[in-house]
């Protein structure tokens, strides 16, 4: 008995089709430079700070640029001993206000791949993060109509696969997802029985690093440019 | 001819089936009791600079307590000329997360209206908002069961109302909604040849206030109370 072909692929948003951890990193190199008016950041605590406190609050707030920012106001009054000037978090502010604004870059060649993609396939569009700021994103991206639906969600774990996989009415072995993020694009839907095509991106936020899976998976290809991602889907055919 | 029977009743969430403008009420009581401590608020003007922040800001931040926090602290640092102390500002914070953990209050008798309509047609649950902190409500409120589908979408806008016609397949004179606000759950709706039950909430916050639904409109009913919605259902019937 084969295989059943492929019949849906997915598509990350945020770092695989455009550019956004840059924006992210850019915000927090400034709230460091703020910070260092009050302290010596250059042990790296802030950073450190930073990230444990998103990390107890993201049950709370979830993923995105709010909850960064309020992570950001939160940490920068604890570790200043509430000494900061409202000045200065006004600036903060501002930091996460600029993220929610930058506007949208697809990344080289990505337009064209999902372009040729498309015309072979079902695609569905798998973004987590903030519903607001994620819907102006895919509108401004131009790339809407090249989806047949566009899943914005609030994490992207087993339960939140099975799902689509349920929607859509597929096995997991008929689906590809492609992605910047092992943890949230590749693992689960790997687990799950499905492929993923993993097109690593410059920089990758710190909580998005941790994950379980195996290298060399035979389910897993990785390309280095959107150009190679035929061939890594061909290979799974 | 004869009109198509109903075939869908949607549901909206915050202030129709569980509490929720009164803890955000709350968060801005205690909010002018802080900013009282620098400011003259006896005129109201911190309520109407703070509405007028939000409605600045609701295009880059969307509904929620996430945005409505952010604009709390930036309404603040702007009122009081920098003057807030870092302190005060850490409460707001926590004013904005308190209204983010509270717990989920069914309103008396919506468990059982729902129940009862969900036996007799296919329900979705349509609600506007903070995609992380709607998901959680929705899970702790233990209705999700009732519903064939949850939708959380940026707006309630005759284009979202639309999309939703387009995926159930249904036309717009085949669709009840269900919800406190003539804005977001009954005009839109009405507008498309839809159909509207009105059920006013105590509280209702001012941005939702604004609407252009004439008075007794044939396709509308209001009700006082949850075990009032199946009669008014009847009439459209």
């Amino acid at each position: 008995m084969t295989a059943p072909p492929i019949q849906l692929i997915g598509f990350d948003a945020d770092d695989t089709l455009w550019r956004s951890q840059e924006y992210f990193d850019q915000a927090q190199a400034e709230y460091e430079a703020i910070l260092g008016r009050y302290l010596d950041v250059q042990n790296h605590t802030v950073h450190q700070q930073l990230l444990a406190t998103e990390r107890r609050n993201i049950k709370l707030f979830g993923y995105g640029a709010k909850g960064m920012t309020l992570s950001m106001l939160e940490t920068a009054i604890a570790l200043t001993e509430h000494r900061i000037s409202a000045s200065d978090l006004a600036k903060v502010l501002e930091l996460g206000k600029a993220v929610l604004e930058h506007p949208v870059e697809l990344l080289p060649g990505m337009r064209q791949a999902v372009e040729d993609i498309a015309l072979r396939f079902d695609t569905v569009l798998i973004t987590k993060g903030d519903l607001f700021h994620q819907e102006r994103k895919v509108r401004e991206s131009g790339l809407s109509d090249l989806f047949r639906r566009i899943e914005i969600v609030s994490e992207k774990d087993l339960p939140t696969y099975t799902r689509l996989f349920e929607e859509f009415q597929i096995a997991a072995a008929q689906f590809v997802m492609i992605g910047n993020s092992l943890r949230s694009d590749i693992e689960p839907v790997v687990r799950l029985g499905g492929y993923g095509i993993h097109i690593p991106y410059s920089t990758t936020w710190a909580l998005e690093t941790e994950h379980g899976l195996e290298a060399d998976h035979p389910r897993v290809r990785q390309v280095q440019q959107p150009s190679d991602i035929a061939a890594a889907l061909a290979e799974f055919g």
